[in-house]
């Protein structure tokens, strides 16, 4: 299929720019001597988890077990499932996935630990275990280094599980300081910590020397970039692969209106950001307002202005979201659709 | 299945108050002389669509073709296509749809009509057509009464489309005027309106009795009701039928984490509205971030505080947006789970 013939609204990805994304990254850890663990959030398609894993990534993160399911399914076989897993339903799935591939896990408490270990007694199964750290975003994560050390020790008498060491989401300035005191605590105690494992998208530009004690990145985003990356500095919008097509559906003098809206885009907005996607063919357009089918854009500000039919590329605010919200993408490669890809863990929220 | 064996998150639609909500507002359009038209884009769901046409309901609303064609295929036979359909594709997959059901399409351009009748000459469809009128809310529409008569005389002349009316989205307080103005104007032109078509979940709550000229009414939301339509003073929580199950995964002094996030609950938020659901066991909480898989929820005003692993029942910002993000809901029923439903039309972006 050409360009030209594509429906909107449609997610196309361009390849060769996702490729050079993930060898930027792959090759930014290999300098660094992290190992990439990319996060799968960001696509939800096996087969550009393959393609990371080919280029050099040491397994994946993945959030849900529904995720983790999928991946396993299509030969993934080494998982960080950052996440507390609760419940009996739960627990029975995660003691399946342990028989079928290498599986770690990102805990905040020993409450969670012990029924993983007991269902993993059940099961015969083994899980290494992370210790979730909050070293300042304040979502999940234990509260300091002692706590850490205290969960570590609980952790390691519990059978099944294996304590690998620490993580953290993302990775704020305070994360050095926390990770230097809890090595020294740990050093202390005769604990060794085989991993740090440090997260988010803007990892990379935090610094051009490695990060001390850092041995594991996990980054998502940077497989597509998004508007949030560029504002944030962190990558350019010829960067971007994930662009979606939109047609302009109705004109009216300042204002059109696209095909797109926040069940295409999504409405994930960050912060201070105004607007929700950028689009490439007029910069200074806004798009302004979502309904869940239109996008309302104001053109005031556009020299030339777009004309009812134009197909129009929009970086979105939020490639995450937006993969989340499509069954599947159409892979561009010079300049013609040359495949698609099922989303396949797209809606796995269990 | 038990209520208390359900896994999280989940979507619940609680059957008997959605049953009490179809009937409610199919007995406000039948006490005002309105035929009702849902819009099936809150739901997605045929079986719904069915509950909502065997209560009475003359047809139902879309806005996307993909929508109406899962629709038809479940045996739907009277939909109004509320979007202007553009692009050789569309064209063609709209011709399909005129052979096997009644459809009616709102659009705002003689350009789109156009070339919807060329494809409909090829086919041998036809099709109703109501002119779409910005009469205050400024997305799609034709710009006032004299555009609109000027417009109908335009598509009265081209084969296989039939002028039905006028209609609007939503319903501002603009609008009678704008109607009652378009009815002199094409009375005066000898050109009859069978349908005048409002739209809209707050519609309802707009006057006791019959608004003048307005024949049809399109609303989504009322089905389920949701947190906006609860701050709009449109429903209760008590008559919001579709509720999330999360589960408490984290906790840390005044804040816990639930596993549900903007991928469960969408981000979707209405301007002045600030969190991101209720949470009926706690309603002084507030679910003041999302994480793609975490809610961040401040209980530092609750008395009693939420503990790991207990689950809690939150009733989203917006019903239609947290529809579009699952595969399938539970049915619950007497306090059990009695069934599934698949959200068939959901993703159906083109």
């Amino acid at each position: 299929m050409r360009y030209e013939e594509i429906d909107t609204p449609a997610v196309v990805i361009h390849e060769d720019i996702m490729r050079e994304n993930v060898k930027r990254m792959q090759d930014f850890c290999e300098k660094n001597g992290y190992r990439l663990r990319p996060h799968i959030k960001s696509h939800k398609i096996p087969e550009i988890a393959h393609l990371q894993m080919d280029q050099g990534a040491a397994g994946i993160t993945c959030q849900k077990l529904g995720e983790a399911e999928v991946m396993i399914d299509h030969g993934i076989k080494d998982i960080l499932i950052y996440y507390n897993i609760i419940g009996s339903k739960k627990l029975e799935r995660l003691s399946g996935l342990c028989q079928k591939a290498k599986i770690a896990l990102a805990i905040d408490s020993l409450d969670v630990a012990r029924e993983i270990s007991k269902a993993l007694v059940n099961s015969r199964g083994e899980a290494g275990i992370l210790i979730d750290c909050n070293t300042g975003y304040d979502r999940t994560g234990v509260n300091g280094p002692e706590e850490a050390l205290e969960l570590a020790k609980q952790l390691m008498a519990l059978p099944q599980l294996h304590f690998l060491g620490l993580a953290t989401f993302p990775f704020p300035s305070g994360a050095r300081d926390w990770f230097a005191s809890a090595a020294r605590l740990f050093a202390d105690a005769g604990i060794p910590i085989q991993t740090i494992s440090a997260g988010g998208s803007g990892f990379p530009t935090l610094s051009n020397e490695p990060i001390p004690l850092v041995t594991e990145l996990r980054t998502g985003t940077y497989v597509f970039n998004d508007r949030t990356c560029v504002l944030n500095g962190w990558a350019s919008f010829d960067q971007c692969a994930l662009r979606v097509l939109t047609t302009v559906v109705s004109v009216t003098n300042d204002i059109v209106i696209v095909d797109a809206g926040s069940k295409t885009l999504t409405s994930d907005i960050r912060k201070g950001m105004t607007g929700y996607g950028y689009i490439m063919e007029f910069p200074e357009a806004e798009i302004f307002q979502f309904s869940e089918e239109h996008g309302h854009v104001d053109v005031s500000r556009c020299s030339q202005k777009p004309k009812l039919g134009d197909v129009l590329t929009v970086i979105p605010n939020h490639a995450c979201g937006t993969m989340n919200l499509h069954d599947e993408v159409l892979r561009l490669g010079n300049d013609e659709i040359v495949g698609r890809w099922t989303v396949a863990a797209r809606g796995k929220v269990r």
